[in-house]
């Protein structure tokens, strides 16, 4: 299989929690770091194909802990898949105390970008090579978000996101009536 | 119904796209829409149950049209339902080119905050009250969007899920294995 | 009368108050606030003249109330005349404490902007029709108040102001010294 | 004369134009200029009367030539004169271009600033004493412009602002109608 | 020996080149990368110390290649050694150009922090403990490196610095005269 | 002796320390503090060589007291010496608490700056002609304290630095073996 592996687009981004991120109890707020997570997941697209590339989607996102003012925004992006111009990116999210010596989970998500050429239109990129189980899973699990994407932005009909549907209802037989 | 009406939390925001906040394209980065997204809902928030909020989740988001610098960003916020201590907002987002009196769409999405007492912990807010057949249709579609959430964080089995398989499959019948 | 509606021009921006932009006491800076009618007033120009344009002048303006930390401040701008390449907008500002639904007034100004061609020299905009009677009370005050300008600025001679001095002097009849 | 001289609250500003404080001509924005002014003139009423002082009002205020990205902008500021709580301020701001080796006016202005005591309410500040011609002429001015800024306001009859009427009108005589 | 182990102080700083970081050639300004290396650095004292810390001096420190407005910056911190309440932390830049698939060095440097206990005032911080050969080198050094910085500080005699001695004029003897 | 004297590149900044700018005991963090020396070190460079330049150095640079929140950052900044295509820039940094009339210093710091031609490239500067008992001190020193750069960077021999040698060990005399 030819492309790049996955692993070469890793990046790690740490980020102190400054007061005008934060909301009045001292909480950084969830705009700012989808913020960072964009830039994040830019530079991991960077990574991959050597392109500019530009935000065109986010997976559901939910906000697990706050993180408070003064500490560390923990974040690491890298590249799952490629589906010709666009890329999805996984990105994990932590907050660091480093006082307490604490780290908790803040949150996980997916995000989609396009790679451009030089006059801005989508170009191709190349593909993503897994290796770990982990990377593995993810890419797998890759072609259900990219089906779930499609049907919440009208793109696909439910009924032909067959691994889609065998991630929510996978119990489940369907017959479809005529 | 007991409440507040859904137009009651209704805010616009316009922001003048400025060059730390475009890419090498002269495009608006998709995290400072975000973060600008944010502020907004929060805003919404804050008129529906006059308490401080925060970001708890958001939903799918896809960017249609990049919005070029010098351009205006067009905000619209609206809280859709309550549920408990959690609120729905829906935002409408569009570029605004003056030049060429040009508005076009940039993204459409649903944030989701909770509201906090003065101790930072949740707090029940008031009920939604939907007037318009707009304001009726998203307060009906929240449960289904609270549904996927759900399912997409692990919190609720797919089969619970009645409202949204309704959404997804209108028209297949579905046969539960045991 | 050929030209375009003063309505057409209207614009709303909410801005939350954040850290940074507070002093001491945690009340709004009057100069980020300058900033934001600055940006407010330029976008309400763009509407009226689909050209870019620049800040000639500010009148006086004083501030009310001060805006605390985490409250709205919400911004109203409208072209209320233009004057061959320069237009005269009226601002109006509020700021807005959600947790208290308190909404109290902080200040209300005129800008004057002039519009530019590609070339960043000035060039002439549309007139503008008021239609409601504080449009055209607006509209005939800006006579007055551009005159004002223009002395202040050394251009005019008081002499020259007849708006101006029924204004100033309503109940006064001057007799010029030979 | 008890007080403080007008000299010692003399400050000098200077400040880089960078690509985010300029519009799509690269000139630095009429907002964030008065953003730094307003900066400018906070630092030399603290100069004055060794006290946190809050934006009261701005003067007439009118852009005289565009300061260009990556030039300098060269702001000065000194109170003229104390009225009990308030204290006016006179700035002059110039654009320098070092390449060039040319400087060249951007504006003059006069903004109120007002002296808190610790609660956040106005107390009263020391006497400015003028010492210059400049000084002193600017000192006698401030009466004028203070009777302008209360009429403005709506807070001083025209008829009583005697030294403002010899100011607009000085070869007037005025005679007041029962 | 009880301490620390050096590199659990590691940390990674990527950030994007965004216009207002950037000179009129579109390069970083060396002050802006200044703080970034600076909030890296501080992040790999926190990580060592589990305290806060406060920037105590910055090394000679010198700018090998321009990083282009686009590219990203990597910065790696890591503390090398401490002194009582202070430590040293050593920073590796480069500067990557994804498009090209280019990593060139931008600087290294060594920045001192001293700990702080919650009253603000110095504590004493762990022992470092070096484990590779660079850690080991880095270790020993950095007492070199403080004796120059208390000898360029005032606050030590060349006399007594027998450690940078060597490093000076490795095939000189000294004969101090009387 | 050709040139242009020193004092002609003398500049003054004065900055509010805003709540972004701090560390979480309201004191200025290092990194802002560096990068507003920066600004000033680079327009004092402006004004000497009427062209563009870019930081190459940064001396040792120690902070003596911290700024707290809400004080004023006081930054003078002049160019020493230019060698060829190079400036060295002196910068002395002091707090300022208006409420206490308290003024501290902060640092003192020695920047060098590469004059630049329209392509990017290093070109040469004048000479600085230094007037005062100060400048001339400054002006001499410079000479050593490049001779220290140069050694730390790896670009000189520590034998060759005769004027270093001097200043570190003034009572010592050399003997170099073979």
């Amino acid at each position: 299989m030819k492309g790049r592996k996955a692993s070469e687009s890793f990046i790690v981004m740490n980020e102190l929690v400054l007061p005008n991120d934060t909301n009045i109890f001292g909480n950084l707020m969830g705009g700012r770091l989808m913020y960072w997570m964009d830039i994040a997941a830019g530079i991991a697209c960077g990574k991959h194909c050597n392109a500019p590339s530009m935000t065109a989607s986010v997976d559901n996102l939910s906000f697990k802990n706050p993180i408070k003012l003064g500490n560390i925004v923990h974040i690491e992006a890298q590249v799952t898949r490629a589906f010709n111009t666009s890329m999805e990116i996984h990105l994990k999210v932590w907050g660091e105390d480093s006082l307490h010596q604490y780290k908790y989970e803040s949150n996980e998500a997916f995000f989609t970008f396009v790679a451009l050429d030089p006059n801005g239109k989508p170009r191709s990129v190349e593909a993503v090579i897994p290796e770990t189980e982990d990377e593995k899973k993810l890419y797998d699990g890759a072609l259900r978000r990219r089906q779930l994407r499609l049907i919440l932005a009208g793109k696909m009909k439910p009924d032909d996101a067959f691994e889609l549907k065998s991630l929510f209802f996978p119990k489940a037989k369907m017959k479809t009536e005529k």
